[in-house]
C-alpha cells in the first residue's frame, strides 16, 4: 500500500495536515514536537504546494493554540489553521441558536460574542476535566428539556494520546448524551464533509488535488477520502497497528511519521 | 390500552416490582416514598400473589439499600430483592475474571471477596460523582490495553429521576466506553433476559404468569415482555408522556402509580 502512494503525489497541489499526533504529542506543559515535524513543515512551506492545518483541537482558542505551536518552533499562522470552534460559532449565529457550553475553560473566549442565556442547544468539545458528572448532567438537563434537543459536537474522536497515555475524546461524551437523549449530534470538525469543504474552499483547489495527512484513520484519513481527497496515515500519535487492517477505512498510504511523508512527497514531484 | 389490562390480571400468579420511581423517588437524604406505595406493597403481600423486587440500583449494597426502604416504611426483605451487583459477582467468579471497578463508593463492599489485581475486565455501575474524567480514563485505559476488552455494565438505563431533577444513568457511560473501545458491553441487570430469568426461577412460576410493574418503559416493561411476562408502566419516576407513543415498546397497560396498579390487580382477581 505504502509503496503505491507516491504515484498520486505527482498530481497533488495541496496538503492538509492534522496537528495533534502529527506535528506534536500533547500532554502536560503543552506537549512536545514529534521528531522531524518542525523541519518537515518548513520544507512543505518552501515547496510549491499549498498547505493548511486542520485540527479538532478544542482545549484552547485558535490564537493560543497556534502560539503554542509557534513556541515549539513550527512555522504556522492563525489564518492557516481550521478548528471547530470558529465553525460552530458561525453556525450558531446563522441559525440564531443560544448554546449551553460544555467545553474546556480555555476555549470559552471563542464564544465571547455569542448569546448564551436561555439556551436552546448544547455545544460540547474536548472538555477534559470539565467532563464531570455534575457538568454532564447540566448539559443533559438542558437537552432533555428541549422539544427538539440539539447537540453540536466539536469532533467525534474516540480518544487521543497524551504524553502520559490515551485519553477519552469528545466523541465518547457525545455518544453518552446521544444515548441519554435519544438524538444524533451534529458534528462540527473532522470528519464532517462541510468542515473539510471549508478548507478546500480556502485553498481554491479540487479535492483530488489534495492530500490529507493524519494519525486518526477514521476521522482524518476516512473523512478526507469521503470528500474525494487522498488520505495518508502516520504511525505516530494515536496510530495503532490494528488501523492497518481496519474493516472499513484503508489509507492511501501508511508512513512512519510526517518527516517520512514529506520526504516521499518532495522526492516524487 | 390501560382499559384492557385487567383481563390478563386474572391469570397472574406473581408480581415483580421495579423500585426507584415505583416505590420511591431517589434524591438527597435517600429519597421519599411515592404516595400510596408503602400501603400498596403491604396489600400485595397480603394477597395470594408472589412478590419480588427487581432493581438496577447500584449506589449501595443490597443490604443498605433494603434497610433504606424499610426505614421509609416498606415491608421488604433482602432475599426478595434482585440487584445487579450480586449477579455480576457471581459471573466474575464463574469466569475467573478480575475487575477494574468504576462504581459508587457505597457499592464496593459487594465486591469484597473478588480478586481485583491485574484486571482483565471492567465493571461499571451507577457511579454518580465517580464518573469523573479521571476515573473514566482509568477504566478506558484498562479496556484499551486488553487484547479482548470486556466491559460489564450493571444496567443500561439512560437516566433516572432524583428529587432535584433527571440524572444520567450508567447506560450513558456504558455507551461512552463502548464507542471509545469499539466494543459491546455485557449488561447485567434489567433488561438482560438472564437477570429476569433468575427472578422467575426464584418464584418458580412461568413468565406468562408474572406481571412486571416499572417506570422505565424500555428496561422494565420491554425487558419483561421480551421474556414473556406482561409489563405495565406507572406514570411516576422517569415516566414521560412520550413513552406512551414509543416506536418499539408498548406496555400492556399504563397506570398513574403503583397504588392504582394494585387497586386494579386486586379488584379483578
Amino acid at each position: 500500500m505504502a509503496d503505491q502512494w507516491p504515484e498520486f503525489v505527482r498530481s497533488i497541489k495541496g496538503v492538509i495536515l492534522d496537528m495533534c499526533g502529527v506535528l506534536y504529542d500533547s500532554g502536560e506543559g503543552g506537549g512536545v514536537p514529534i521528531e522531524g515535524s518542525v523541519e518537515a513543515v518548513r520544507r512543505l512551506k518552501s515547496s510549491d504546494l499549498q498547505l493548511r492545518f486542520c485540527t479538532n483541537e478544542t482545549q484552547a482558542t485558535r490564537q493560543k493554540f497556534v502560539a503554542k505551536l509557534q513556541r515549539m518552533g513550527f512555522d504556522i499562522e492563525v489564518r492557516e489553521v481550521f478548528s471547530p470552534a470558529p465553525a460552530v460559532v458561525s453556525i450558531l449565529k446563522d441559525r440564531g441558536l443560544r448554546p449551553h457550553l460544555l467545553v474546556h475553560d480555555d476555549l470559552l473566549p471563542e464564544f465571547d460574542g455569542v448569546e448564551k442565556s436561555d439556551p436552546n442547544c448544547v455545544v460540547i468539545g474536548d472538555a477534559a476535566d470539565n467532563f464531570s458528572y455534575q457538568k454532564m448532567n447540566a448539559a443533559f438537563q438542558v437537552l432533555i428539556s428541549l422539544d427538539k434537543p440539539l447537540l453540536f459536537s466539536m469532533g467525534r474522536g474516540r480518544y487521543y494520546k497524551e504524553t502520559d497515555g490515551l485519553k477519552l475524546d469528545v466523541g465518547a461524551y457525545m455518544k453518552a448524551l446521544e444515548y441519554a437523549c435519544d438524538l444524533e449530534a451534529e458534528v462540527v470538525g473532522k470528519p464532517a464533509p462541510m468542515f473539510f469543504q471549508s478548507v478546500l474552499n480556502d485553498m481554491g483547489i479540487q479535492p483530488h488535488e489534495v492530500l490529507m495527512i493524519g494519525d486518526d484513520l477514521v476521522n482524518d484519513v476516512g473523512g478526507a477520502q469521503w470528500c474525494g481527497m487522498k488520505g495518508v496515515q502516520v504511525r505516530t500519535g494515536k496510530y495503532r497497528l490494528s488501523d492497518e487492517r481496519h474493516p472499513t477505512v484503508t489509507a492511501d498510504g501508511y508512513v512512519d511519521n510526517l518527516a517520512c511523508a514529506v520526504d516521499t512527497i518532495l522526492k516524487h514531484r
